[in-house]
């Protein structure tokens, strides 16, 4: 195989060749920014995907499925909305040789499909909170350089609709929601910040978005998700209103939740290496991975033992797999590794006869597990595994925040920046010129480590005293 | 609720409102054709989809996703299937508002999505077979008549994709998907007829199409799913070649496998009634509901009791659900038969009291259960209904099946008729004009019990003894 792209100097052209190389995705689809997703890399989808529903569906949400399809006359209805996407939407004007009457976009999210059938499914507050999610594909019409799983033109997607009696239920479905993303980053062993956005960086139409931010690569940060709470601006146009006990009507309140396969992005982009990914164990499409070392009395005992020890962890709902292929075992250990699975068992003679397994970890850890213990100590190696590759994330990512004071401290790029922020427009927008950024917005829920116990700043741009703990950086 | 249409007089109108009743589909977005899937109409989806997924896995079948964008250079390679699809495509002309240097195409169907890629991934005898599948939606700009599940703009689709060395491998990979099939069907309790498609009305690129027929409403005959043997057709326009162990190359032999939404339309078509829809228990998004009765002692007792029944079915992999609401037992009985329930589970004060439970299936099937052997009772009455179920469903097949020796047999519609046929075109064309349909083709595998032991009568339209038995109706 050919050498990776140095990952520090040139962070793109080995996240693409790492990508390629362990079959995530394929790059060569005849237009750019459509990608393909191979067996390997379609299993991690389907994992992140599952562990999606896991997290959401005890919250209430039922899955649906909308429409790919838009009519422009609905797309339009919110103003804000159709401000915000109808540039960078893809349009379908001719079915067959025939123009339509109305012109339909492929979604780049669903408000503006789903609204107008949930005013005719909610009538009562007895319908109410309605919770809804799907995992679709949604298309976006990008002109930027695109980037594998992290700008893509077709983008696959995580969408949580949902509708309240108030705001204050709504409320509660965004914290609800932030508890539910706290469970998912846990599992992929990625530190974020809660980013309460600016009001000129929101999503267009929604009253407040909380976005999950991360310290990436050259000196970027990854947007990898976001709540909005709406209020009632898309519920007016879109006649949602229900009827109260006390027989009057209101406009319901509502909320969406988003994810998109950037999260994987955030995830591989993250944890990997020279020597290619590295999975969180919950989410790696194999787990576990037996190489057999023939010896001088052949292959087929080694053979046998790997094929009895994978079955027995599969049983276990361990998935694990044994590469029995002609390539030399150091081959096999290289693509292996290069495809980020977190443990390696080897089978020689030797282990054969001791009944004694040797594994290896994807960060280099090695330990011992007896043969009789098989199911147990794996699971343990595999805990230990997610553990310290979840501390090293979170040491990457703390390395990459920097505290400022003053103006003249954002810069260099290369960091974002915990500044105290005043709330003023015009203080956000001296701050995003001073980092050549990005105001990612005040920072909810539990603070980085670096400022634990700390009261925020003065405003980093005019020294207001009544500032916010806030973040700055260069989105990608 | 309203009363439902006639389904014998007017079954189309009956089967929309079942469907939008039970919540399986809701028609009201606003462009025709385009569907949307409420919460209860998406889980029979994801399980038909896990069925399919659980069929064609062990026969090797990886899933995979391909973008749903193709561009018009890519569609036209293979010159049938453009002509077979290019009318009936839509076409993205616009991003944003830049037109497209290469108008993309919304998938019919993915070979031309596929197959460029393919042709990067073989290289060598040793990448075959490739076997990989997508469950994704199509689209196709229908201007017929739409009709939910049976014919719609959006289609949810299986579609499996085989490259094979040569044609007799990709002959027994027909034969193997053509079991899996057998399998889906046996779940769904549904009977089909394959039939081997006349040269005329196979896929457009196909080397021969294998189709499993349903006989359906209104004298229509139902296609739910195909196999296709693709020879090199395609090979050869999208280069995919090989390095035989020889050292020589050769074009791969290709086979495909499509499935749409249209498998849960015959199986919700077929088996529904006067009632509502009737589920086959391995497909049914709830196969049994419990329904507290309360009496003259309250509700909380029943509503307890009920709750620890569902609890422990659940805990043993049955889908089930307690209706616990405000609607009076007669009303539940009508809405868990109407949503199609296999079982619903009555409890009053005298089963609490007993420890003998009582059930009644959809049919109509009543029995009893001790509390002490509730999973067994309920997986044997479960069951039981899956088998009367297909029972039922063979026999209204079986009746709609009508064997014609003379041309003036014919007639009238709404048969599906089996008869001789010498295999030569202009025949067929004096057959499907007869009938007013299309001649479905000659008949694989199992034959019709009808047919049992019977030799090929001679072609019912020339008399030439050297026949085989086909099948002819009006496909919808």
């Amino acid at each position: 195989m050919p050498e990776l792209p140095d990952r520090k100097t040139a962070f793109f052209e080995w996240f693409s060749a790492v990508l390629e190389q362990a079959g995530i995705t394929d790059l060569r689809y005849p237009v750019k920014g459509l990608n393909v997703w191979p067996p390997y890399g379609f299993l991690a989808r389907r994992l992140l995907d599952r562990a999606l529903r896991e997290a959401v569906e005890p919250l209430g949400y039922q899955e649906v499925s909308f429409p790919t399809l838009i009519p422009e006359t609905e797309l339009a209805k919110e103003s804000e909305h159709i401000k915000g996407f109808e540039s960078q939407v893809y349009w379908v004007t001719h079915g067959g040789t025939t123009p339509l009457d109305v012109r339909l976009c492929l979604r780049p999210t669903s408000e503006t499909a789903m609204y107008p059938i949930f005013s005719l499914w909610i009538r009562s507050h007895r319908d109410l909170p309605l919770r809804v999610y799907q995992v679709v594909n949604v298309f976006r019409y990008e002109t930027k350089t695109t980037r594998p799983l992290l700008r893509v033109r077709e983008i696959h997607f995580f969408e949580g609709h949902t509708v309240q009696t108030d705001e204050t239920a709504a409320d509660r479905q965004v914290s609800d929601d932030l508890r539910s993303f706290a469970r998912i980053a846990q599992e992929a062993a990625l530190p974020y910040l809660l980013c309460r956005r600016p009001d000129w960086d929101k999503f267009p139409g929604a009253h407040y978005s909380i976005a999950f931010d991360v310290p990436f690569a050259e000196g970027r940060t990854l947007q990898v998700g976001t709540v909005h709470h709406y209020r009632d601006n898309f519920s007016r146009p879109y006649g949602i209103s229900f009827e109260l006990e006390d027989g009057s009507r209101a406009f319901a309140h509502q909320t969406t939740y988003g994810l998109s396969e950037r999260l994987l992005g955030a995830i591989l982009g993250g944890h990997g290496d020279d020597r290619g990914l590295v999975f969180p164990p919950p989410l790696a499409p194999v787990q576990v991975v037996v190489i057999p070392i023939p010896g001088k009395e052949g292959r087929e005992g080694v053979e046998a033992y790997a094929g009895a020890l994978v079955e027995e962890l599969q049983r276990a709902g361990i998935r694990s797999k044994v590469d029995g292929g002609p390539d030399r075992p150091g081959a096999k250990f290289f693509t292996w590794e290069a495809r980020g699975v977190p443990l390696r068992l080897e089978v020689g003679q030797r282990e054969v006869s001791s009944g004694n397994l040797s594994w290896t970890d994807r960060l280099g850890g090695r330990g011992k597990v007896p043969r009789t213990d098989l199911v147990p100590g794996v699971s343990q190696a595999l805990e230990q595994f997610h553990r310290r590759l979840h501390l090293r994330a979170q040491e990457t990512f703390a390395a990459q925040l920097s505290v400022a004071q003053r103006m003249e401290e954002l810069t260099p790029p290369g960091h974002v920046y915990l500044v105290g922020w005043c709330g003023k427009e015009d203080c956000g927008h001296r701050i995003e010129e001073r980092v050549q950024g990005g105001l990612l917005g005040t920072l909810e829920g539990e603070l980085p480590k670096v400022l634990e116990g700390r009261p925020p700043s003065p405003c980093v741009a005019c020294g207001d005293a009544r500032a916010r703990w806030a973040a700055a950086g260069r989105p990608l």
